[in-house]
């Protein structure tokens, strides 16, 4: 796929994912567009539509599932940020501080109700893709009740590879299981599933070294703390080479996959890489 | 459809419901188990089976959409005791106040996606269905978002009963629409609609007349206060016969449907009647 038809398709990813958040217009319609067109770097559908052209689906599978996928992770991002009170998106307030906790209840629940009327769009697979993409939600939400029960309080570094893998794993895997599903090449989808897990984990490793000091002053679950917590000495070469020990991983599963397949996550992972490499050793 | 037919079905509705949200084991799943097994009279999945029998429509197909009504409306529940901050529900804590906001928001999510896959399971016309489906939600969403910044300081009729139609009127008249389309009867949507919102209003406002002084004092919108600050000398009566007309013209409309379609919910406008007529005026 080139950048041009790539990027034609990211704007008819944006048409459709407007058409079904802001059908009803009053005050929920703006504040969800703004929060569309204020950024986001729309990983998830290039990840989709990569994956959809690797595979030889028609655009408008390709479109419904790019949108699909992008609306349960801003549904994702929305809720999470008002459950673990963050207070910034994308350099603006997050949507429970601009405009309270009420409408960011709601607005999650239209992205991730129009998540579902995205796939509904998605040809003859539709529903096993429906079916296949609730089993991935209800993970996460699991995931994500897991995290705030156990906040810092997690001194095992496999319960915490379990929660980054269940948090990001499953909507990072999505746009590469829906494409093999609308191309019924169903026996793929636990190498693809493995390879997003893998590239989430190092991800949240990675982002994780990053934050360790904020993560320990807000009380919330951060590698670095697992690993100390556990009574490794060096506790941030410790993350950093588990990191790169996933990513490398990573790197191996999505060889397995079609040609291109898992193009647009292989290309994310060349800066991880570079960033594990060049991080600083400060503990 | 005989009672005992009813009741069968019924409970394939509700192992349906328990597969779809308690999958993934974890404390989420026995909290959202413990709520679906704690009451609730599931009046939409009753309205969905009767109208997908009055219809022909196979057991498969009434279960998933029954399933699908019923996991939405208890989602709404959920979030709305939250937003409303409501702290009874079937007469124990609302789930927010006994197992926290955040687990509120969670539970709240793992019904809407659940209600879609129940959805993906009901046959060819799976994804019509799920496209309607997330139009009426979307119409719910923004009607709470209306009541939640209006609230008390509502006082025009007009606006009230916009308001009590966008909130319960959709997902009422969902299992009668989604048997319909299921049906290929698609022009009696309007119909089917218009009937069940007719029904929502009177029964909004006859919650209201029974709810109007603890409204008053919570500053929840309640019809009494929206008559009484329009200048209506005696407000309670006002939205007394205000019910009583919009009763009597949903009983008209529902007769305009197919025989038995919307049985389940004439029968529930019998007592409704019978309550309008006795409430006493007590302004």
């Amino acid at each position: 796929m080139t950048d041009n038809e790539l990027a034609s398709l990211l704007t008819k990813v944006e048409a459709l994912i407007d058409t079904l958040c802001t059908g009803e217009p009053g005050s929920l319609a703006s504040i969800v567009r703004n929060h569309f067109s204020a950024g986001g770097s729309r990983v998830r559908a290039r990840i989709a539509l990569q994956a959809g052209s690797a595979l030889g689906l028609s655009q408008t599978i390709c479109v419904a599932l790019a949108s699909g996928c992008e609306l349960l992770h801003n549904a994702s991002l929305v809720h999470d940020d008002l459950q673990d009170r963050d207070g910034m998106r994308r350099n603006a307030p997050s949507m429970w501080l601009a405009h309270g906790e009420n409408i960011a209840i709601c607005a999650g629940d239209l992205m991730l109700s129009s998540a579902y009327a995205a796939l509904a769009q998605a040809g003859p697979k539709a529903a096993s893709m429906i079916t296949h993409v609730h089993l991935r939600v209800a993970h996460v939400i699991s995931g994500q009740c897991d995290d705030l029960r156990l906040g810092a309080s997690c001194d095992d570094p496999e319960t915490y590879e379990q929660i980054a893998a269940a948090k990001s794993g499953p909507l990072l895997a999505l746009p590469l299981e829906l494409a093999l599903i609308a191309a019924g090449r169903e026996p793929l989808l636990g190498a693809a599933s493995r390879a997003a897990t893998l590239f989430a984990i190092a991800y949240q490793m990675l982002d994780d070294l990053g934050d360790a000091d904020r993560d320990a002053a807000n009380g919330s679950l951060n590698a670095v703390a697992v690993y100390a917590a556990k009574g490794i000495t060096n506790p941030r070469r410790a993350v950093r080479e588990a990191a790169v020990a996933r990513l490398e991983a990573f790197e191996q599963t999505a060889a397995e996959l079609p040609a291109g397949l898992a193009h647009s996550l292989v290309a994310r992972a060349a800066p991880i890489r570079l960033a594990l490499g060049l991080q600083p050793e400060t503990a």
